[in-house]
């Protein structure tokens, strides 16, 4: 894999002049671009050997870019907040927004690599970072963003040489460690691992480069020129590609969807309402003050459901129980002008818990394939693959110890109107009903479904769905207390 | 000043029903009209005794109000990344943006009065950090926040009382630690400083309120109606008042100003820039990687300029000197619409350097009291009471090791035409020249006159501006490098 960048490939300093001017002008007036059409961000990973040019090139690329418009990010150990959330946190965070250009060192590439290089994880344990690393990117891809990435590669004896240069100016000796040392030591073994991630990581989507380091001319002239190539081409294509593969959704032939086996008349008198309230308030209080809650998970609880259902209700029993230094409630309305220039789920991932605290989304991510799928805001392509998107979502809570619970709240259209009309005749409640829950409604049907295939694609194991009669307000309530206890409870056993 | 809320204030039931009753639905609505307007945000802090029914009112209030559009913040020992940045920085994060209600527990009272306390602080370090309360206080009510501040008082024997109380179940007895125990131990010491504190906080834009906890009925009603009074008065207020203290600016009786002064004629030959280059390049490289730079310190370089007189350029070769991993470039543009709904040095406040960085701002806080003076985007009261906030917040950089650097960069009103017209000639240049810029030209001498009071009013000890002859880019570059050396070097010594 690496023997082309073997080949100790020179470009001589005049022909590097010349071609270095034209290039310069052409990168500016494309990042220019980029910045003012702002439909696409451009995300460049930078990986590679030890002293394979690396930051030099990165260096070189903000000397003939404009800085100001290049967002450029390395990773230290994780801080302690970081280290509270999910792996993949601190590198959402580190997304550009449309517009600019990205700069990521290492990025989600270290953990498999530093790790196996490092004995700590095995082979399969690797293969599940990067697969990890490849949906990732995928979604990056899907959502718009142009993503590069580039291998920095040098052959052993070079690379001891420049290593032993290093090491004999005082100015430079700092930056050879260990760690270096090494890598270099065995460096049979650490390409053989780079090899191994750059073939299980390479893909349409988000492809890499691999380029020999060796010569800062070569080197810095093959980025820039393969960049400007990539980005030049994606402005100029008629419309922003990567479709996602197109899924057909399994339509049941009979008609029913999980909807319609609710049994709705189920109800609870007040008595038992409040015996059982005060019985599974106590409970959740108890279990999310728990020392083991505390020390390893946080809870998310996601909150759909039909206009009307009772989400707020339902909501206000659960925090109830609880101290509200202990909670968040995330009410989900229209992305702010930030949260539009990432990623949909970007704006999820930045309101994630920290350990041992509950977010209470009212309503969520699965507007992706509720609302945006219905009223036609999103491209049908678009919301087909959020369910796979999602489900990766919430096996990255899971397996960080974040337990996800997930309520749909379903009503009759009988009752949802009998609701409506008590909103709009109570003063103070008429400023929840507006003429949009009147157009939804008439859109049951289509809620209907989307609620049917939201079930059917992201019901898991990990974050399972609870459909919740709400006909019964009470029963509604219980039900959902009961559900967040067993499922904690469950986690801590 | 405890005497009010020791009298054993009592509601029985009865008519607490009644009134919570009334008091519930008529909060809800103000919660609602705020929501809707979005015009100010609502900053409620609460401290106080331990076990003086503090969280059970917050908890009270989450529960009359939508739970849904309130941010509650309580503090613990500081993260590793909130140590990074002044002390103020976490406070600053969790204000609610304008239209919510934020809780904050303790905030930025909790360092006084526990350092205080456990005497690590002595009277006049405690009065220190006072004092940064007020400010910070005055700013948000400024900025247009809604600011209470309630203080929950108990006796000492009921204080007693409740302790043993809580120590004898074993469901709350976690509650009782040593720090409580030796609160009560030394109760009068810890209400003497608590009445210090409050004393020395108090003010008309941001009252303290004293609240006797004793009994729930009484405690929950007395804060409720006193939120539901305060905010209501805000809400029917003709228009939002606070407005500040008129400052007279002193425009010089000769009419000289700063930048008369300076010597545009200065240049630099090609051969001296290019060494000098180097030199000083070297130099900002070395310092910003020295071990007592990375441990203690951070900078923050400004870059204010007429339009033209070489920013970017300038940027340009100051980040040349550095690894892309180490600085941060920050252009403002129009504020997004998060930061619009925040405090106006919020948007700057999130964008510091961790220890060990540079950032650079392309334009800054000061278009404060530039592009919005001169173009009357804001009030004149409020550009006039941005000089204070601003030396406010820079000396707290200072403080925390921050080194601050400002340039105002200085073209003569010839050299921009020029500049102007080279820009627009040039293809790949004429998208930096904009209708804007003309406009802005005209206003040449509106513009000299602001930059002539900022730096009268900004220039301190701690935040230096220097003025740049930038007729000449090459002077311009070279003395803004040598300038950022040599603050740096200075403050390390």
């Amino acid at each position: 894999m690496f023997e082309a960048a073997e080949l100790g490939h020179e470009v001589d300093d005049e022909s590097y002049e010349r071609r270095e001017a034209e290039l310069r002008e052409k990168l500016l007036a494309a990042q220019v671009e980029l910045l003012q059409r702002k439909e696409f961000e451009l995300v460049v990973v930078v990986d590679g050997l030890d002293f394979a040019g690396r930051s030099e090139t990165v260096n070189k690329l903000h000397e003939w870019l404009d800085p100001r418009q290049i967002e450029t990010r390395a990773f230290d150990e994780p801080t302690d907040v970081e280290r509270e959330k999910p792996r993949m946190w601190r590198y959402w965070n580190a997304l550009p927004p449309k517009g600019k250009l990205g700069i990521i060192f290492g990025g989600w590439y270290s953990d498999p690599l530093d790790g196996r290089f490092a004995r700590e994880l095995d082979e399969d344990a690797m293969d599940a970072l990067l697969a990890d690393a490849v949906k990732f990117e995928r979604m990056l891809a899907h959502e718009g963003a142009l993503v590069l990435k580039f291998w920095f590669h040098m052959p052993e004896h070079r690379q001891r040489k420049r290593l032993k240069k290093l090491e004999k100016d005082p100015l430079t000796r700092w930056r050879v460690s260990d760690v270096e040392r090494d890598h270099l030591k065995h460096y049979g073994r650490y390409t053989r691992t780079a090899e191994h991630l750059i073939r299980e990581t390479d893909s349409a989507e988000a492809p890499w480069s691999i380029v020999e380091g060796s010569d800062d001319n070569f080197r810095n002239l093959t980025v820039g020129e393969q960049l400007l190539t990539a980005l030049r081409a994606r402005l100029d294509a008629k419309k922003t590609p990567p479709t996602a593969e197109t899924v057909e959704l399994n339509t049941p032939i009979d008609g029913v969807e999980v909807l319609d086996k609710l049994d709705l008349t189920r109800t609870l008198d007040k008595k038992d309402y409040e015996r059982d309230l005060l019985i599974w308030q106590g409970r959740l209080h108890e279990v999310l003050r728990s020392h083991h809650f505390k020390k390893r998970h946080a809870l998310v609880a996601v909150f759909e459901g039909n206009d009307a259902a009772g989400k707020g209700g339902a909501i206000r029993r659960v925090t109830q129980a609880l101290d509200a230094r202990q909670y968040e409630i995330v009410p989900i309305a229209a992305p702010t002008d930030e949260e539009r220039a990432h990623p949909y789920l970007w704006r999820f991932w930045r309101r994630l818990p920290r350990r041992g605290e509950l977010t209470v989304f009212d309503r969520s991510w699965y507007g992706r394939v509720l609302v945006e799928r219905v009223e036609e805001f999103t491209a049908r392509q678009d919301w087909l693959r959020a369910y796979g998107e999602i489900n990766d979502f919430e096996e990255q809570l899971s397996s960080h110890g974040v337990i996800t619970v997930k309520f749909w709240l379903a009503v009759s259209q009988d009752e949802q109107l009998a609701r409506f009309k008590e909103r709009e005749s109570t003063p103070w409640k008429n400023f929840k009903i507006t003429d949009e829950d009147w157009r939804n409604r008439e859109k049951w049907g289509a809620y209907a479904a989307a609620v049917n295939d939201m079930v059917e694609r992201t019901s898991s194991d990990v974050a399972p769905w609870t459909l919740v009669e709400a006909e019964d307000k009470r029963y509604a309530r219980v039900k959902v207390l009961r559900t967040l206890v067993e499922a904690v409870e469950r986690r801590l056993e």
